[in-house]
């Protein structure tokens, strides 16, 4: 930390600063200028309000010099991690497609879409069994009968499943079916159910928050990190700003910025982001082009008649059809599809 | 709903609209202009998604002219909602105050601002037991034992206690010693757990998330609503956006328009809200002058040693100047402070 | 400003980067911690870009110490700043009232309007004739024919005049006629106008960005300050934001905020800010609770038949009666309104 | 537009809106159901404030449903436009590249640096000799003498010039030198320039404002359109959001959307939306997997020197290697890098 004195600051005020510092157990350095008096404060808290020395008398600024996350930072951990599932990597050369319905809504769509999958050459199926929904009047999702479905249909293809969690009392019958448990947006701060996804063990993928900043996010790995579960994936997808004629503003360059401060594999999830179907494909060439690790794309075989999330929704033709441009892209950048 | 058809659109794809809005059950009104078709769609559908409608052939935009919302809505409620409990009125014309620290920390800490809650003539105590932080290294509040403590302070002077539930589980263990419960912006959307408050009847203080619209924040009222729980009281407490100097920004539009839109009332958090000491005075004054129902403001004997938010918490003499202060505004607009 | 250096950071870069900093004239500290190296850079250079240090090899972070203004920072100028113009004071005891219709429209409709401000013991009387639109189809004012009617309806009853200026070529023209120049929120960034303004001399009135930060707010301000203009006003307006249900969010927070940088007056706009007559009178008291040093209110005797900004545009009784409330809190706060 | 009336809304008011919808020149249309009257207003009022309407009496909302442009509108002009100077196209298959200093500092560095661009196989040099600067005291470009230099460095190599005007009084002078007249993002809203620009006839790039929406943004390309100048090119370059681990947020998502909603070419500036030079690579490749039809990069062959924003200038033989990876990924979408 360091904090900068105002010009003015009284030697009164300085050591009333340095003392507190030392009582917070900091070891601090003091640098005299004409103008300014600035005091380094050494020693890793992560969580400490720096506001708390901001509003002493005399304090000009605070600035934390420290990441306010550990285990999620590539200083603490230089090599990228790569999320190992069964014979699936994520983190790793391939770019991880994570494909299927917005939500599971019958046994021959979920079967229906797994082919599909399958034929891609993906090899995690994504499906909503509990649906967060903005409005109490909205499908909430089939619930067990529908992770029993996705279970089945990623069987049949040896695909993995990745399926939402979106309480703690969902945590034991969702891994019981799931490969992956998905962190949704909503929850990103949903301190007790991260914790609780920390001390399951179970792999987890993290959506960022609509609203909040990469630090945030990673704060909130951190959470589960701190339970001593490794296997943690990020997903960006989207943020809310000022722009009405997109869904959310798809924050490509979290991509770079993800891989520089932390060493967790990032997925992108262009169907969230725009929330157009026409807008998937080049986004999710964009995200490949960015370096994203994964792409999580919604698919249905009649848009149109999907309980949620249709018209975000590619049709399976319009999917394999970006696949394949998918693959010149990621060659290009020394990177491979799926396998 | 109105769709708006693009001018070059074809008879047979405005058919296939019109044929779409009647399988979903609403009734359509057709009017052709020279350059554009509209299409207006009647029948209350409060949750559909008008992407469907959007992604069609031959649509150039698709408005929902109905509020997603209607428990809280006050086209459904026309008078305003006070929610009444023990003698304590919200949203009626007292401005209620909600005072206390940010968390529990000691029965000393606790009792002694109950006294100034209580000298002040506030009739609503407030404090932390279990604290939702971005950091799993921050202090997450004492449990239980800070709810024994807030319960029987508050009942030595007769006053509510209104307090943080930051998980389903919690639900029955804070109902125990809470008058009030609070959401917090971060679960706003945590919609199992608005499901279940509702469920409790409890009455409840539902703060707005940080990058929350009026519209979602009305939405996540209409859970619990839904669920027959009735004393649903709003909280402001600052909106997330790109500026540095403050913590948050404080929306103080939001009052006039929720007290629009909504007949529930709604409270402001002028510390929250900008998370320094010496704007909460100013602010607290605004909350009051634009019209709030209620003030959550924290308050701390000796905030540098508080163990969360003390940058933000009032000195107790300073928060009985502003009261006074208060009183003299309240009165311009022809309510009152408290009681 | 403050450089921080990567745990693994080489003897070497942390040399580089000393040097590097002293080529530029600053004056270095070095605390060298367990895990951090911290060097502090001493020396004024207020606009020294952070980044050139930030992308040198082995460097963590950089943290710019100083406010990148000067002329308009309140450590530069401890006692705040009255604007006097004629007998009127902006920035004193006395809340300033700018009132007056959106744009010039008539003769009879700037002399009736006149009247009211007049009546009401407002000072200054608002009115544009030359407007941004960002339609170039719209109205775009009445040019000097409007600045004529002004300055007579002004005159009428010793009222100070203040109207917008937008280009460079209008400065002396706009000059010739008003008191106090209005550059507007889409010009906050046009450094070339600034700087004339600036060399203008004549009293100015800075609107603040619909995307600025207070921090690049100021920076604009000592853009004209920088040309030896001191009656430099700031003006808060509404920011951009997600929020939907207002046309802006009326960033009251930064009243106190520039209060505190800054020794500049400070003025509040609820017309501009909310676009909706009903917001206006709680958003205007609200604004003199937080402490504004003035208000801008737009008035119109038929507001559904005003060129622009009817919408958000008082009648005249309501504005009457709207004053009479601002008197109360004005004295609450130890200020009064206008006179 | 589309009025959607209040459930309660008695006949007089109704009969109100309709009338004034007709003294506006409107045509209308009524449906009326069980719960809503819906009013269609035709006629095309590309300016009309729908707030007039949204104020009167029993009015619960008001769409515009038409775009507020016209002449940069897909639906005006199907075809995609092709701006063709000299023998270099912008908008057609090739992606065209806009290459050079941000600032021109010397004769050495602008000949040095053309050398790299044409040997990139671009065809378009870019250099600032008008600076636009957030702070006075920063340096402000070598003005004329720069132009000079940038035009003789390009004809050595037959390249087309963009620079930046900032203000009317320069139109001519920059027009005497440059190719392409380049308008900042702060002047994205100076109606002034705008229609100046337009009258010159000379080609424009527009960068978008940094919290303009897209309509905004196309709103502004329509002033120049209306002056007769068909020349005029998009340039996305970051949007101002929350996030603080980059400077801007780049809006990518903008690049689809605008080629549905305008015939317009749009170019993407990665060095500007993410303001430092590792981000650069990953986002000129994402921009141009989604379909970007030019890029703007800043590159410097000793950044570390450069007289403005060196953190972000790419070193030149990092750009070369760049390019190579674009013409791969431009060749999966059909496309090819300059020529």
């Amino acid at each position: 930390m360091v904090v900068v004195m105002e010009s003015a600051a009284a030697e009164e005020a300085k050591r009333a600063v340095i003392n507190r510092l030392e009582d917070y157990g900091f070891e601090t350095h003091v640098s005299t200028g004409v103008h300014k008096t600035i005091i380094g404060a050494i020693g890793v808290k992560a969580d400490f309000d720096t506001r708390e020395i901001a509003v002493m008398n005399g304090v000009a600024d605070v600035y934390r010099v420290t990441d306010p996350f550990k285990l999620a930072s590539r200083n603490f951990h230089v090599d990228s991690t790569t999320v190992k599932i069964k014979d699936v990597e994520i983190g790793g050369d391939a770019v991880a497609m994570m494909i299927g319905p917005c939500s599971v809504e019958s046994e021959e769509q979920v079967f229906e879409l797994a082919d599909v999958v399958a034929k891609s050459g993906a090899k995690i199926l994504r499906g909503g069994a509990f649906k967060p929904r903005s409005s109490p009047y909205s499908f909430q999702g089939m619930g067990e009968e529908g992770l029993k479905l996705l279970r089945a249909a990623a069987d049949k293809h040896n695909l993995l499943v990745i399926t939402e969690v979106m309480q703690i009392g969902q945590i034991d019958l969702v891994a019981k079916y799931a490969d992956i448990l998905q962190i949704g947006a909503r929850n990103m701060q949903n301190f007790a159910l991260l914790k609780e996804i920390g001390a399951s063990k179970v792999p987890a993928m993290l959506k960022r928050g609509l609203a909040a900043t990469i630090e945030e996010w990673l704060m909130s790995a951190e959470y589960i990190l701190s339970q001593g579960n490794k296997d943690v994936i990020l997903c960006e997808r989207g943020i809310r700003t000022f722009e009405k004629y997109t869904r959310n503003t798809f924050d490509l360059s979290a991509i770079p910025v993800v891989h520089k401060k932390s060493h967790l594999p990032v997925v992108a999830d262009p169907s969230h982001a725009t929330g157009f179907r026409d807008q998937v494909p080049p986004m999710a060439r964009a995200a490949v082009a960015a370096g994203a690790d994964g792409l999580m794309i919604e698919i249905h075989g009649d848009p149109s008649k999907a309980l949620s999330d249709g018209p975000q929704s590619l049709y399976p033709q319009d999917y394999l059809t970006l696949v394949e441009e998918l693959r010149v892209i990621a060659k290009a950048i020394g990177r491979k599809i799926c396998c």
